[in-house]
């Protein structure tokens, strides 16, 4: 009897993940069903395969889901986040495990004890980030407090970058991922951290100032901003009594210095509409967030609003995007600032044809150990191979594919809904992304407890 | 037959208004219902007069409010805005006309067609922004238009300010009016206006650091920052062709730099809590939104991420309010920073015994009659006589007495959810208040279309 895997939504991130269950399809007996809205942009070698079956799926028509929930031994959705709990209402109705790469939502976590009653596996956040960042990060910690340490730091960064082949331009930075989450990364409230004890808060409009600095061998400097929330996994980890909690998200050094200027201007603003946006130049659309004036240019308004010297590189970036231009026209009809800046920026980051991608990880252990004070810097770059085989698809797909293997195989069974922190888990998953080039390096550094390389802009 | 007049809500705000009415009891024959939550907060001098009965009244109490609004011929609501519509409803049920100085909410717009089909009149907004600043510009935009004129400008600009005999600290400022409406202003949006035909948007973090300036003779220099929404009122004020309209907040100068500096730190944030800031020094919540370091002071740290010089006198206004001391503490358990900044700022900024308050507004109408452009500036400034009566109870409580009893002579007879944009409605009230001091000064200036006088900190 073969084993029935039903995938949700095969979108950008999915190449990697049918790739690796159809590479052992026949080994492990497994059969396929991809359901999705658009079944026509399932690649062939995809689609064609004997152990593969694509079907035209709406999320919203209950009854044809239900039946392929039913028909199925376990199922990874691969929709938007919001999307997850209707599967996963039907997954705990008919008795099926869930695997997804997404963070738990309230509604989902309300179904906790039924899952467990049940005794169903609902993996979650096992992707990238969330996902390896969890399982590479608690191999250290548990290493480290396994042989009697006490851990005084953590810091976790991650960024889905340009591979330095395909890095052509000023920003060094193209989208690889969702460009709106880019737009709208760091709103909707401070971040929060704590460094040395101490609480720390950074409000969004100062949150691309205050940056820190990463060097990774044979790859170069990195600048990092933190995340909204450092705090939220301090008790899944075991780091309550932890003196340093910082996560955020990696670019290249000099970006934050240019998104800044978005920030302070209002352009990734999402709260409002911009009634008149349909037509209006690049030029007219910058001009919106400057002072009247009947006789400045939209540049030197520009520039002394924000302070910027006449040799700044940051002025060079704007130009790439053809901010100034008047000729160049915004398509979209009422939309909010974000929105218009999203279709700016992908006039300009969005990968070209032969164009690789590049996930960097950075990790930093600080603990005591027999009176010492001591740390581990680990770090993980993994570059894509073309548009479609990304680093992006890769990290966030082998995980949630592996994962899914080890629950039909019985690996992985404690019943609940769950993040990839126990060792049952992320050992095995570790090691065999090991054999697929994701591997982290470690690196005896010195403790310094507080980041000297804190830059402020 | 006394005419009787429910007043729901007897705070800071009420001293002119009680006067006003108990002032005319006699020769109006009015009789004062005083409902409040803290009756014995009410002045003796008020309660004990004959024509005068307090009630203590939970606005939650169905059963008494109704028997109140039902005993009276007209309500004036002095709630917090949200409460109104609670008493609205009452007034609508028992057919009693209605009176607030609130801007009119969603839930009270809904009730239009029954109002007007009941013969009522709700007036509202008739305080002193809104309220005079609606009177007082149309009383000139009318002026203008029946004379031939069409409008190019408006700019309105109103501010509860020190008068200049107790303006004696470096903000030359305290606060006169709820504090929490101004630790919290231009929140929730990118502030949007109109200059010479183009829209403009400034986002909350640039909010402060984009002011205009204003003379007024006799009383110097002024600063304004925009409101957020400068638009509302283009339909109900006709002003659909207008090339600028802008309408603002008004502040002696110097008090935006300053204030953008609790922005730009991120104290002003409202949407979080700080779970220890019960105890905590001044010091440390100013630590709170800047970097680590195990060496630099607070000040240095502080100087240096805001880029403050030396010699700046914004650096003695932090001073002043004590945001480097090591032993004042925050009283208040889980709160807010905006919470913990009113706390500081009330203990600096609270009115003392002998002191005045000043209410300011000033518009500028600009407008093209036979060929020509001309421009009116007109400006009105009030102070108040002591603690009670201030400029801001005179100017919040006089129209709002005056409206109700021209509804009761059914001198405004006009059905229907209302603001005090018509003549029936202005022309007798701004007369009136002239007679009590509160008085527009008029100027024709050279119409310049733009503001050269815009300040970019």
């Amino acid at each position: 009897m073969p084993r029935k895997i039903l995938v949700i939504g095969a979108g950008k991130s999915t190449s990697y993940l049918l790739d690796y269950f159809l590479g052992k399809s026949a080994s492990e007996r497994l059969q396929i069903t991809i359901g999705d809205l658009h079944p026509e942009a399932v690649p062939p070698s995809i689609a064609r395969h004997p152990a593969c079956r694509v079907v035209h799926l709406d999320i919203l028509n209950d009854s044809l889901r239900r039946k392929l929930v039913d028909d199925s031994d376990i199922v990874v959705s691969m929709l938007p986040a919001r999307m997850h709990i209707t599967v996963a209402r039907d997954c705990l109705a008919y008795g099926k495990h869930l695997v997804t790469a997404s963070y738990i939502g309230e509604e989902l976590r309300e179904l906790s004890k039924a899952v467990e009653k049940k005794g169903l596996v609902f993996m979650n956040e096992i992707g990238l980030d969330p996902g390896i960042d969890h399982m590479s990060a608690m191999q250290v910690i548990d290493r480290i407090t396994e042989k009697g340490g006490r851990m005084l730091l953590f810091e976790s960064f991650t960024g889905g970058l340009l591979a330095p082949e395909s890095d052509n331009n000023l920003w060094n930075y193209k989208f690889t991922w969702n460009p709106r989450n880019v737009v709208l990364a760091g709103q909707g409230g401070a971040a929060k951290f704590i460094q040395e004890g101490t609480y720390k808060y950074i409000p969004y409009h100062r949150l691309f100032r205050r940056t820190e600095f990463f060097e990774i061998e044979g790859y170069g400097r990195f600048e990092g901003y933190a995340n909204r929330d450092s705090l939220n996994y301090r008790e899944a980890y075991g780091l309550q009594d932890v003196l340093t909690l910082y996560r955020g998200t990696l670019r290249r050094v000099g970006f934050s210095k240019a998104w800044n200027i978005f920030v302070q201007l209002g352009m990734t603003d999402d709260s409002y509409i911009i009634e008149n946006s349909e037509g209006m130049s690049y030029r007219d659309f910058t001009n919106l967030f400057l002072p009247y004036s009947p006789t400045d240019s939209v540049e030197l308004k520009l520039r002394h609003y924000l302070k910027i010297d006449q040799d700044d590189i940051v002025w060079e970036k704007l130009l790439e995007l053809k901010l100034f231009d008047p000729d160049k026209t915004i398509t979209l009809a009422r939309a909010t600032p974000a929105q218009i800046l999203q279709q700016i920026l992908e006039e300009s980051w969005s990968l070209d044809d032969g164009d690789k991608d590049m996930v960097v990880m950075y990790h930093k252990f600080g603990y005591e150990l027999e009176g010492q004070k001591r740390q581990i810097d680990a770090n993980m770059v993994v570059v894509g191979k073309d548009r479609t085989h990304t680093a992006m698809a890769k990290t966030v797909g082998l995980p949630v594919a592996m994962a899914t293997l080890a629950i039909l195989n019985r690996k992985i069974t404690t019943p609940g809904i769950q993040i990839p922190i126990h060792k049952e888990v992320y050992g095995p998953i570790l090691s065999e992304l090991e054999a697929h080039g994701i591997v982290f390096k470690e690196y005896e550094v010195p403790y310094l407890g507080y980041n000297t390389e804190t830059q402020i802009i």
